[in-house]
């Protein structure tokens, strides 16, 4: 067995399901269940773009699932399997240590979220790590939840705190300090919010990877709404808050959250409520939604705040 | 809009179909027909290692989709769709030109084999360009073609000609000479044998990407079977045959050829032939399959071949 097949035989194989017919043939198979459909999401991530050089190898892997997960999540739809496609700097650096600890991460968090691995494939390059996934969830058919459904009327909401991934890169660049570790863990490792059965819940659901802001211009545009965000109602983690009122702008502007945000109608506010109070996942009320366009950014005492910088650019 | 989302708007979206939700959503939603499943196959190429740097960009995406389709006509499914990660070098040079260049061949691939984008990511690097794909395929439940299904009393075929795209990188290099361009044109733009209906027909297959030498030894260690391979019936292009038998080690162990290689049973090679004939793909025998482990390339006079070069090695 030649360098290629037994590399990947020894890290790759334990990772996969049934459906990737063990790594062996040319596809994987998978089928759907009458009546259900699949999510599919795809997701890049560089190093020195998303994540850093020192990163541990355990987390990058686990990262980009999670990723991906989140907007499965946003969705609506229930993990279920991935592809992966590593391209790999050539050197020293990503060794067999590396990669078992690369695996080891991806493994756990199959366990954690119930996915398998479906295929792959490993190149080299002269430039930095590539990781590509593409990650499927499955919903019943016609249940997904969308970007363009939100309504006039109403409330929206976010799932855990927002800004924490913000400021955690900021920590791992020594620009600010988190003795914790909790903001560069935030920044590390999203958690990904699947498992909500907000389906015939929510009017419309995305998951945060721009920025607040940026997202909740996304769900403006596509549901050609207007949204009052009650900038000070957005939650904030006990680290953040730490760091005082200074980083609001980064809080609401930085990527890599992986909440989701939220559009509810009225009637069904205390349902959301009692979904996310069940799987232990806090839900805030955050704005609300009108007749009109844009998004505007409100303090406390209902005026307009404006930033500088409207969210995350890829590149 | 936003740079990256209306640099998504004005190239990509064209190439999106109705499954991608117009590429304004958190995931592509596709559903399986009753009685079908999904084939997925998914591939990197990474510049200077799978294409030239000076490889037209109407060529990346369409050598990267058809390796792809390639796989999923291994298994005999019909083409569908995909979802593309584009990770590109910061710099002038993949500016909207080369991207104008880059969609318009992916278009022309798509109406040629029936497929539409699904979703996709864009990141940038330090490094050189990086293309992922992950392509779907669709079939009968039960009837995919593998690797692992050859016997002993099989006869070995593979389509087309075999050894042109290694040829054509030699050419590329400069070691090599051709006028003709035909085979630089193999090494850039395979030719997947999408719409052959062999299902039923066939023992095994897959597609040759690694070798023909390598990709026999593939089937030998799934299927449990030895391959006696008569290297003089395998087929070579008038372009190859004019650098004369000096090249045959290279045009066997050489990637990239994206043909299919085949174990048929004695009393279905009369519907090999036929189906191949009627589709207008070249079907050539070039071996035969027996008890035991292995893959031996025999000359005219029956004498094992041996080689120094098992097959590409990916990194």
């Amino acid at each position: 067995m030649s360098g290629e097949f037994s590399f990947i035989a020894r890290h790759f194989r334990p990772l996969a399901g049934r459906e990737s017919l063990d790594l062996r043939d040319d596809c994987a198979l998978i089928s759907c269940p009458p009546g259900q459909e699949l999510a599919i999401s795809t997701d890049t991530m560089v190093e020195n773009v998303h994540f850093l050089p020192d990163d541990p190898p355990e987390t990058l892997g686990r990262k980009l699932l999670r990723c991906n997960l989140s907007d499965i999540a946003a969705m609506g739809a229930a993990p279920y399997a991935y592809t992966l496609n590593v391209t790999i700097p050539r050197g020293p650096r990503h060794n067999d240590t590396w990669f078992s600890a690369f695996v080891a991460g991806l493994s756990e968090d199959q366990a954690q979220y119930g996915v398998t691995l479906l295929g792959g494939d490993t190149t080299s390059t002269s430039g930095p790590l590539v990781l590509s996934a593409t990650v499927f969830g499955r919903l019943s058919k016609g249940t997904a939840l969308r970007r363009n459904g939100a309504k006039a009327g109403d409330s929206l909401w976010v799932t855990g705190t927002i800004g924490d991934a913000a400021l955690g890169l900021l920590t791992l660049q020594g620009k600010i300090s988190d003795p914790s570790g909790f903001l560069a863990d935030r920044y590390r490792l999203p958690q990904p919010r699947t498992g909500l059965a907000l389906n015939g819940i929510v009017h419309a659901a995305m998951d945060i990877s721009d920025g607040l802001i940026q997202d909740c211009q996304h769900i403006a545009e596509e549901s050609e709404v207007a949204i009052d965000l009650q900038t000070e109602a957005v939650p904030a983690s006990p680290a953040a808050k730490t760091l005082g009122p200074a980083w609001l702008e980064q809080r609401l502007t930085g990527g890599d959250d992986y909440e989701l945000l939220l559009a509810c109608p009225p009637e069904h506010e205390h349902s959301l409520a009692r979904i996310c109070r069940e799987a232990g996942v806090p839900v805030t009320r955050i704005g609300s939604l009108r007749s009109g366009r844009g998004v505007r950014a409100l303090n406390r005492d209902g005026q307009v705040i404006q930033f500088l910088k409207g969210g995350w650019q890829h590149f």
